[in-house]
């Protein structure tokens, strides 16, 4: 169901704020069995007063069973329906090193490959060639000239780099996104030929192949990165606003790029400079009569999770649970503490399982949650929910939905 | 999904009878933090009983957050899809005051409104003409007339009546209901033109131009409510009849109007003249071996809640509980308590807030509620469930659906 279609037509203009805070991956699983999860092994008194009174459930990103990516996370916070709204990889990695892509932009993650004489592959990654030494050759390729493109080359990290392609004159919006990788994963063959999957992308193909073809000439003395290939390319992807859907003013509060990027996408303005929480909450509070809803995003509880390690996430966790009096000072009108995946520190990646949510505000009906854990939510009067369905009940606990229908 | 494709194609007969028994925005809030709902605070030992051997749960009328009219409210518990099956403004008033629309017909809510010399609204709603005067000034503009149109005007209250276009000889059926509202939301500016938004629908735009200029000539001398605007112009809704999706014969036992039109829309048989809870009770019985599926709705839970009573809400929930006894004694084989959506007296209107239901039959399978009421659903075996899969799992439980596949 799009649920957008819904909010888009019954969103109605008040004063009243609303804050969505995503503990990165903030679901978890016990160390061992009978044991309790990270959020539930932390002590998190701000988290449990607020369960007291909000309504809990079980958020599920995309769908049972499926773990979740930070993009398809977001958006699914954010209510765009993360199936019909993929961005595509190229576009989230620009999004990622903080690009900020155009409409009618086409963004590539690039890897730099080894080729042998005969042109076939050797090594895909150039031999994980370190990126004090893959930066300047990113850069170098800033050189590449291409009629009627301008052409965005940004170093990311080892063989990694982003290749953005911007039509002008009379390529302007004429560059689609759609082409098949040109990475044949697989060594002892040549780079795949770039292909268009529609007639829109012709051209981009072109281009491309013009780049690959000057690319080679300019690393041709290169001993490991002598040629590159191009995946995920793809089209900045066409999200309808927050001010289109929601009727809001919306603020991100994010430390790393990857979140600002998501979030102005969805369009909502990136305020301050933070690097730290409590340097978001400063921006936070500094912003607060300018915006109806802020996004703020805290990364670690995600990163710890990766790694692996449950008692770092447990803190992690309490440092997020410590910031909640700070918001709650404010007197927004909805407060959602929730996660875009779960990332437990036993598995050190995103998975599938569904992610402990609260929703706070003046009248949500009360459900039997006493603190704010996996199991506890279970209980909860939002039961198991998609995650897109997190921003209509937002909205209608704000005052701000009209009625459906006479 | 588009449950009624299913239920269609696998109906049985048998001789089994369901009741759906609707307490209208039954849902609600506690008055204070830490209290109790309506519904809890109210003694319902019947329901209570019924709760301890049926399933339970909280139904979705729409999607979360989403607060429903009483259209969608009822068209989901009906096991239409709310969003797919929108009733249009003009046919719901129509529907709500009995008038009976037939296939074809175009129904507008218009309101009385006062120009000025130079056509300019003054006053949008006629100074909200009293009904004692209004009304025979809607009759009075019977006297319409438009080749090849049956026309209907019916008064409704104060400055709102409703007009139904009916096309006859070459206009039969060449009437669409797709033109836009000729209130222009503003006063100090002349009426808005009517505008087809399909080609389909021109023809109504003439007849709805006539209509205008005629009622104006009528209206001319009137101080006050000397011209119309013309809103929620639509055709009557096509539903597939309950015959056809679920194959039953159904009755509906309403007291008011609206009630009654919805069920009618749905293809159900309105039975009766009740006026009082006693008295629908009684007509169930008289029409107990006619028809296997019986919708009995109270309006009164809905109209406290409405009026910010929570005390009366209690009572008329208390009025509602002691009905089942007298629905038990005829033997049904599934019983189902719900409401078309909440409205909280805490709130004074419909709200989003998840309705308690309970389905009571011989092959429930138990689930761990006692009571009937907001938080106990919640542990309940139907879950949070949409609305419109109500009916299914009532078929279900009636033995009346066969197996979907080998």
């Amino acid at each position: 169901m799009d649920i957008q279609s819904l909010t888009r037509q019954l969103h109605i203009q008040n004063d009243s704020k609303i804050v969505m805070l995503v503990a990165d991956g903030l679901g978890g699983l016990p160390q061992q069995p009978g044991g309790l999860t990270e959020l539930e092994t932390a002590s998190t008194p701000n988290f449990d007063a607020l369960a007291k009174q909000a309504v809990c459930g079980s958020s599920i990103p995309v769908a049972p069973g499926i773990s979740p990516g930070s993009g398809p996370g977001h958006l699914g916070l954010f209510g765009y329906d993360p199936i019909e709204h993929l961005i595509g990889r190229g576009a989230l990695e620009a999004t990622g090193i903080g690009f900020e892509l155009q409409q009618g932009d086409v963004a590539i993650r690039c890897n730099f490959c080894t080729l042998d004489a005969q042109g076939n592959i050797t090594d895909r990654r150039a031999g994980r060639i370190p990126t004090e030494e893959s930066a300047p050759l990113a850069e170098m390729l800033r050189q590449v000239k291409i009629p009627d493109v301008e052409l965005f080359v940004e170093p990311v990290k080892e063989h990694r780099f982003v290749v953005v392609f911007r039509g002008t004159g009379p390529n302007q919006g004429k560059l689609g996104g759609n082409v098949h990788d040109t990475d044949p994963q697989a060594t002892g063959v040549p780079p795949l030929d770039p292909v268009a999957t529609d007639p829109d992308s012709e051209k981009t193909v072109e281009v491309a192949k013009e780049f690959i073809v000057q690319a080679r000439q300019l690393l041709s003395d290169q001993p490991k990165a002598n040629a590159c290939t191009l995946r995920g390319i793809s089209a900045k992807p066409s999200l309808p606003s927050y001010q289109q859907v929601y009727g809001l003013r919306a603020a991100a509060i994010a430390v790393y790029p990857m979140y600002k990027g998501l979030a102005q996408l969805a369009g909502m303005d990136i305020v301050g400079q933070a690097k730290t929480l409590d340097e978001q909450m400063e921006v936070l509070r500094e912003n607060w009569s300018q915006y109806d809803f802020f996004f703020i995003h805290f990364k670690y509880t995600d990163s710890t999770g990766e790694d692996g390690n449950f008692e770092a996430k447990v803190k992690r966790t309490e440092e997020v649970d410590a910031c909640v009096p700070k918001i709650l000072e404010l007197g927004p009108d909805v407060l959602i503490v929730t996660g875009d995946h779960s990332t437990p520190s036993m598995l050190s990646a995103h998975s599938w399982h569904p992610v402990p949510t609260l929703l706070w505000a003046k009248h949500c009906r009360p459900d039997r949650c006493e603190t704010f854990g996996e199991a506890e939510c279970l209980q909860g009067g939002l039961g198991q929910f998609e995650a897109k369905y997190l921003m209509s009940l937002a909205l209608a606990n704000a005052g701000k939905l009209g009625k459906y229908g006479a």
